[in-house]
């Protein structure tokens, strides 16, 4: 089977959303942007061995390539509408690209994307996945509009992917927590909610901490106050390390994506979503741990996806 | 340098067109799409060794990434506007990052593009290119229009570039011929004149026959009689090979990147472009080659780029 088979037989037959007028199969897609809306666009590529292990279940590979997108259009507070794929595989493996479509389509069914077109090429295997959303221009959430005094929040629990990564590392391939790495849920819905709401916002891939110095630099070089013991958590999570190990996977761990965003101070918290702590003057973050105890200017290493 | 470094340092500084509201360095680009217009999509990876040489000079695989890529939106009728990246690095060699950045961004700028965004990555060398262009929707051109009658036209000549990697194996590294391998124009300009009046398109990557066959398929099984002697030339390419080596170069040599395309037969061709046959009813390809003999059904091979 050529190149022009295997995107014939998996690709081709997505289910054409109204807006996509042509989809795979000529030069390029063309779709029919929602008039007056603004487009949000992202980008990445996801190496075996790099951000997923290597003999990784290719639905998994299918959803997480997808997902990792779709959080970045979430951290926009865009509505997530259209996707272009591009594979490289070392070969044509039939049962291989059966579970990397149902893992890619379960999700892009979910969320509302169409396939609109990509690219196959023999090589080593890596997924670019490129996604497009619609978000009105002036709503859109960036990472640069925190401001001393705003309210901390999240989205939901952080450090499951992390503890399910190690689970599988140890040889643990199933469970809520696996499920958590294998198939992180995009904040989507949630994200429409804070358009026009949240002061900024980011998706939490490289860790909370990481990605919270990410919004204080954007934002002009501020800080912020986080408390652990506010952090979202769930019975699975608690019954997985201690609470060093649980503090180091919400603290540094990447790959749940929830968002961190900012409210002004008198803004509710929307519901589902956690206060955290509060942005601060001061170009630093502090931590108090699941001790009580404060930190100063804690380590902030970024999460090195598991080649770390 | 990390790969933030790398983004902030040689990708962040792209010149802002008035259509991106936001660029590089937040979770995704934001940008505002011309009212009422179509937009057309597409994606290409480039993968060392199997799309361009080993060792190949960056400043050409930076030019030849984008250039497949808004070859592409040719095809369709489209105009370029806005462009993500996704390159994998073995390293962050600045040398290479610098020359690959002169190569796109010149085609960049000579075609109205803007870099919106994309991603880094640590791995086998690779390039990924998704771009965007905006198009009338109903004015986009198909693949699938041609039909018994029409006029064959071709943007210009075709077996250059297949040309110039013979030359570039053989250790030639300069000339025109290895320039059109190596910096491939994309038929933007004379596509726009193509809006509305050809009745398809396709850009020419596979080789002349092979991609007149995806039109010829995708118009519903019908044929094509092409004349050789009419294909346009240049000097160099005169000079290169033999006769039957050029024609070779000119049928099956893919990387030119012209618009082979169909014209009603009372419309007369556009100024710059040729009429190399006419499409027929009988599902058959006919070649009059150099030598002023008919050929039946040739053997229609693609140009599997220069790993063949």
């Amino acid at each position: 089977m050529d190149e022009f088979g295997v995107i014939e037989r998996f690709f081709r037959h997505t289910p054409q959303a109204e807006s996509v007028l042509l989809g795979p199969g000529d030069d390029a897609a063309v779709i029919k942007p929602t008039p007056g809306m603004g487009l949000t666009m992202s980008m990445d590529t996801l190496l075996e061995g790099r951000h997923f292990p290597v003999g990784f279940p290719a639905e998994y590979v299918g959803w997480r390539s997808l997902a990792v997108n779709l959080s970045d259009l979430a951290a926009m507070g865009a509505r997530p509408r259209w996707a272009l794929l591009s594979l490289s595989l070392p070969q044509v493996d039939e049962a291989w690209l059966e579970g990397f479509c149902r893992g890619f389509f379960t999700l892009a069914e979910q969320m509302g994307v169409s396939l609109v077109g990509g690219d196959t090429v023999k090589g080593p295997l890596s997924i670019t996945v490129q996604v497009t959303g619609e978000v009105p221009a002036t709503r859109a959430l960036r990472r640069s509009g925190a401001r001393p005094g705003d309210k901390l929040c999240i989205t939901g629990p952080v450090g499951l992917a992390a503890a399910g990564l190690a689970n599988w590392q140890a040889g643990i391939t199933t469970g809520a927590l696996v499920q958590a790495f294998a198939q992180p849920i995009p904040q989507c819905q949630t994200s429409l909610r804070l358009q026009g709401l949240a002061t900024s916002a980011i998706d939490i891939s490289d860790g909370l901490l990481a990605d919270l110095q990410h919004i204080l630099t954007a934002s002009g070089g501020i800080g912020a106050d986080v408390h652990v013991e506010a952090l979202p958590l769930t019975s699975e999570f608690l019954s997985w390390g201690d609470g060093a190990q649980r503090q180091q996977a919400q603290l540094y761990g990447g790959d749940d994506y929830q968002l961190l965003f900012t409210l002004l101070s008198h803004v509710n918290v929307p519901r589902g979503c956690v206060q955290i702590g509060r942005i601060t003057s001061r170009p630093r973050i502090r931590v108090q741990d699941f001790q009580g105890q404060w930190h100063d200017n804690m380590a902030i290493r970024g999460w090195d996806h598991f080649t770390s």
